[in-house]
């Protein structure tokens, strides 16, 4: 061994013969010209989101070449990473929970720590015209309004134990349960103004979608993939436990610097073209010949890919069924997160407010304070299209009314309206309204000749989060592996 | 005038003018390099569906040049023609009911002339297990079944009463109509099993999609824009009432004649995109510059062409929400219409087979005798991606269920898997769920700088019919005209 790859490890070999692989761009003329791609991969991948960059790293790691390409100027696909007040902070995806050990594992991997989400003081609530300060995960609801809240909780973890992530469809009551929307489901079953107020916020908030949006099957599915609503809801000891100092992102950028040349950007797939020998993707920067495909946008953007033969009716049904929640993500910077003088943790859930759920966004690197926030739902519709500048006027009035006038000065200001993003069209997830999974949901996952099909949706578990995004990721990689 | 041009009356001039603006072709590989197109015309018209064809005729005719560019090799969208047992007969739209009178108009101009649907002797039908012969528009069912099925659809009747086609979200009570599916309100409001499955049947004749799939407040939408729910499921008189000998797609096939070579096949739209001073329109055989732009696809189609600067969050959103229907059309011919000499119609409404409903399908031209029906909703997604042979085998099983073994003997049968057409991916119409047309609803209609949007799912009458798509395109021609 020579002393210039004495310090590679088995990995880095790898590492190497991927990118070798991957090999030289085709001018685009040459391809428009009708050319066959003088590229070849074992595998193409779709997306440099954490599914694609994971089944990529798993695939290069059992010694197969891959190219991962992306449409956007960037990885990180639904996480994406903003300079706030001198941090690098996440402009998505962003917390992680104890139960989601694969992120947690995959942050090991590449030596980023997460820290808890800070929850010390009281959150407010403000649901069905009554505010309360509380402490912990029990919501501030009047105490018979929290009664028939606890009575729904119960009766939805109850049947979503029913369900076997990720395919809801096989539920004994599947047909029924996707007949309904959730709002459907609150009237019949939920008698408290409040108590439905909050779960149709609480919706707004796991979903970015409306109640009515979502079949109730879908939600069921979705507090299956997550181990109950505990898990889905919570900061402590959910999804929203911690966060990492220097961004998620982080992860998914260190990934990709050590696939280096084999991802490409802003390479959105035009065409899929599958043969008996193999498959043809046609990007922007050019052709690749492959064996196998891996596709891990969500079948909203899939869909928006040509395919050769073209899918099949249940596939394309499905793409055209799955919308992209509809989310604007703002965080801001204050000189100092006087909330936490006040006594308050900085986390608030209002129907009152467009702008809501919010929480503390501090970290060990915040240096003075943080808050991040969310238009979710229809009142991310409302906002989307309208001027930076009314957003963030309508943001700091939603914050004042229950912050004070500290609130109208913070330091520093980004957000991400994700359903205006062009290569993702909404966040944090695709969701189903009645009828789709049931009448489609196979779909999802089974492959389409040499066309596998990733991305949190796809996840056994966490489905619609980054921890989804991995699993999806590594079962792609192995579905691939098994038929290579 | 010189002789050559003497027989000419105005109009064709302007069609001659129109062709002439049309243009050449440039190679794509010029294209590719990323030179300006050279041609360019007044609007883009895209696809020669009925709303397409009939926006670019009004714009000939108004003096404009045009040019239609349709994805696929042939025009009518979904309308096609087919041959069986030596007659052009329709295998996509082909009834025209009394109060579709832009068809009727159109049909007339170009003389074609429609003939009633052959409605003489009993249907059959066979709902919650009760089979049942009748005559006339009023469902055989039970008399205490038939009571509910009448107030249910006087109640639906009335409610559809307070709709204004074709924006149903501006209804007081939209929201609470769009937050179920009609699923829900069957269950709520129609104490019958035998009346609910009728429904649910019409339903899936009517919207080719299941009661679960459907916003009540998009049925009732649709209720309203045929004027009245008699109109939309009745033969006589109705949506069913007469059809065209030699097919309505000739019609669209005469228009494209007219149009000559401003008719463009074989071109997909890859990409529009708009600056301050007009719009370049991508497509397969090149591109084109223009003023205004007319998209008549459905929005789910709409979806997979690339915009620059991308679309608004809400008509993005939109798009990822306007499923089409699912369906499977046959037209199966016989050396006679023996049903007829049994003393049946041909109609047969059954919820035991995956196939139907079906009707006579004779016309004057019908040597011996014509059966047509369809696989629509969940039975439509079940059989579109098995092999032809085992969907015939069905048809016919179905068939002899209702007219006996003479039905196993077809001298000819076509179809098509309208899910599995690469440019159309489903049909009648595209049905959104809950919460779409509340939430996104103004989306359908609303211009995008220089992008108007038409197609049957836009019209302010008869959406979902070819009457709706000739309204549509109308009105898109007179916005370009009063944009210009």
């Amino acid at each position: 061994m020579s002393e210039g790859t004495k310090g590679l490890s088995r990995r880095d070999t790898f590492m190497a013969a991927a990118v070798a692989a991957a090999g030289t761009a085709l001018p685009g003329a040459a391809l428009a010209a009708g050319k066959a791609p003088s590229r070849k991969v074992d595998v193409v991948v779709i997306g440099a989101g954490f599914a694609g960059l994971t089944a990529a790293r798993e695939l290069v790691r059992a010694g197969r070449s891959v190219v991962v390409l992306e449409a956007d100027g960037r990885v990180g696909g639904r996480t994406k990473a903003a300079m706030l007040a001198g941090e690098r902070i996440d402009i998505g995806g962003q917390w992680v929970g104890p139960s989601q050990t694969r992120l947690l594992e995959l942050a090991k991997a590449y030596g980023v720590t997460p820290v808890p989400q800070y929850t010390e003081g009281d959150n407010l609530i403000d649901i069905g015209g009554r505010k309360a300060r509380y402490r912990g995960e029990v919501p501030g609801l009047a105490p018979a309004d929290l009664e028939v809240f606890g009575a729904a909780v119960a009766r939805l973890e109850a049947e979503a134990g029913q369900i076997t992530a990720p395919r809801p469809w096989l539920a004994k009551d599947a047909k029924v349960w996707d007949a309904l929307t959730v709002e459907t489901w609150l009237q019949a079953n939920v008698p408290s103004d409040p108590a439905r107020e909050l779960i149709r916020t609480l919706i707004r908030a796991v979903m970015s979608s409306e109640a009515v949006d979502v079949s109730y099957l879908c939600f069921l599915g979705y507090i299956a993939s997550a181990g109950g609503l505990g898990p889905l809801i919570s900061t402590r000891g959910g999804a929203q436990d911690s966060l990492f100092p220097g961004s998620v992102w982080q992860i998914a950028a260190k990934i990709a610097d050590e696939l280096g040349g084999a991802v490409v950007l802003d390479a959105p797939v035009s065409r899929i073209a599958q043969d008996e020998r193999g498959v043809t993707v046609s990007s922007a920067k050019g052709a690749w010949r492959t064996q196998r495909v891996i596709v891990t946008v969500p079948p909203a953007m899939a869909a928006r890919i040509a395919y050769d033969p073209p899918l099949p009716a249940q596939r394309d049904g499905l793409t055209q069924r799955m919308p992209l929640g509809s989310v604007i993500k703002v965080v801001l910077a204050y000189a100092r997160p006087f909330w936490r003088e006040q006594g308050l943790s900085g986390m608030v859930i209002s129907d009152r407010t467009d702008f809501g759920p919010w929480f503390d966004r501090g970290t060990p690197l915040t240096r003075g304070g943080a808050l991040v926030g969310f238009f979710d739902g229809a009142p991310a519709r409302r906002w989307a299209d309208r001027p930076a500048t009314e957003r963030r006027a309508k943001v700091i009035e939603d914050i004042a009314l229950y912050f004070g006038d500290e609130a109208r000065r913070p330091v520093d200001y980004v957000e991400e309206v994700w359903t205006r993003a062009p290569w993702q069209r909404g966040g944090y997830v695709s969701v189903p309204g009645p009828g789709v999974l049931t009448g489609f949901g196979p779909a999802l996952i089974e492959p389409v000749g040499r066309i596998h099909w990733a991305g949190t949706e796809t996840a056994e578990a966490w489905a619609g989060y980054i921890d989804g995004a991995i699993r999806s990721g590594e079962r792609a990689a192995r579905e691939v592996a098994m038929n290579a």
